[in-house]
């Protein structure tokens, strides 16, 4: 088990490097220490262990700010939010949300695309925990906003770390978050109004379905198709799978080349088919 | 690493013995298998490591369903939703949510009681993520419901276990959410309104902010403070001193003897001072 000091050190240096937005340096730093000083200390101790043994793992933010101003695939489904009771005015403090589910860093259920699909307060949750698989196709996004991650892509990443292993989620970074604070950027319309930013390509989705055993998907944009999609293919194959979707996820570059487990903390909204989340890496 | 065998053999087990409710029994089925064969894969391996090699944990629920008929600490203040889209008239589902932020299992960050204190959306998130203590007063409390968790309960569960780990979220179990589905036994409001149900002494608040480095405390029932508190005070030192409080937390049993981490997965809202999340346990 892990020292106290080092756990101390390890700790002080993640408040020092500025989380959650770790990089690939930070890592490196925390990987040295790791080698020296937690290889042996597991996350989840046995059961012999004490709760003050355990090594705590840097947490990465995935999610953006749900917020006010947030592009939405459909115009005018950003939240809103006013004041309820105030500390000046009552002593505490209290907002009031009014929302479309289906807006900012958010994951999709079957339920969104499948009558009578899975709903969220009861999907299971031991699926919410998964291996991450990044898979980078921002060159070609920069070049092409309409470029969509294949099978092919899948295939290539297959090829250089071995099959996608098994409850993974599968990640398209495009770099695409780059446009989030401008909703014209990220939604992203051309002169009719159709809207062109990455996504996954069919031929991906059904090779995640049919050949690899998945938990989800994730985009860095507003919709798992690409944006000018018409026929939401790739909904309709990953939630028709019993699958989630996550988009709008945020900070892949920091985890895109380094093992870790991405965590869906979605609130159990009550026969929901999907809704705000905090998306969230798991690294040591 | 562990074999993918071994691997495959323990997330069958953790889908046959239906999480996400993990008995003990349960857990102790999985520390066998982990002393046969997980014992030294870490969730968060080392950098050379695949995303194929880790290990996943068990998942463990700590969270009701945010509905519409919860208990509220104020009535009326529970959520409402309705269907905006639905997949039968428009092909997919979303429903609209009007929501108080501090209903459901949702947590109190520092805005919340203090002006100018730290809000979700900027709240570091490597403090989101803690070791659990859970401290039992059920016992208690099935006699009392103004029992209250006091520095003692603390002090003889650091002689049984030792000090409150760095980072700590502690948790108070006192099995009142047995009374979760009716709003009234929930409240349990005298003649006179004044609700009666436990919570944090202020001395236990004090021993954790000033003996301890905590980063959050847990109650089962609808209010850091007890239900006849009149003054708050255990809001406002944990809150005052930049700490978090879990309210309505869940199934604290399923993890009362094991070691485990807390997460907080609270979605980032914007300018707030806590709001509904999921709650969860990672444990091997």
């Amino acid at each position: 088990m892990c020292s106290p000091l080092v756990e101390k050190v390890v700790r002080e240096r993640i408040h020092q490097q500025g989380l959650p937005h770790v990089s690939r340096r930070n890592f490196l730093k925390l990987g040295g220490l790791t080698a020296g000083g937690l290889a042996v200390a597991s996350l989840f101790p046995q059961r012999q262990a004490r709760a003050q043994d355990m090594a705590m793992p840097a947490v990465v933010d995935l999610s953006h700010v749900f917020g006010t101003n947030i592009p939405t695939y459909t115009p005018g489904e950003a939240p809103t939010r006013e004041d309820f009771v105030t500390v000046e005015a009552n002593g505490f403090f209290i907002q009031r949300w009014s929302l479309y589910e289906h807006a900012g860093t958010h994951v999709d259920f079957p339920a969104h695309f499948i009558a009578d699909g899975e709903t969220v307060d009861n999907y299971p949750v031991e699926n919410l925990l998964s291996p991450a698989v990044v898979i980078d196709i921002s060159e070609r996004a920069a070049s092409d906003p309409d470029a969509m991650l294949t099978a092919d892509d899948i295939q290539a990443w297959e090829s250089a770390n071995g099959d996608i292993p098994p409850g993974a989620v599968v990640c398209m970074y495009s770099a695409w978050e780059a446009r989030w604070n401008s909703v014209d950027d990220f939604r992203n319309p051309d002169g009719d109004g159709v809207m062109h930013f990455p996504g996954f390509a069919p031929d991906a989705a059904a090779y995640l379905i049919e050949q690899r055993d998945i938990h989800g998907i994730a985009v860095d944009t507003l919709s798992l198709d690409p944006g000018n999609s018409t026929t939401f293919d790739v909904h309709y194959a990953i939630l028709g799978a019993g699958k989630f979707g996550i988009e709008n996820i945020a900070n892949l570059a920091a985890i895109k080349d380094m093992p870790a487990l991405v965590f869906v903390g979605i609130p159990r909204w009550e026969g929901s088919g999907g809704g705000p989340s905090r998306i969230v890496a798991f690294s040591m």
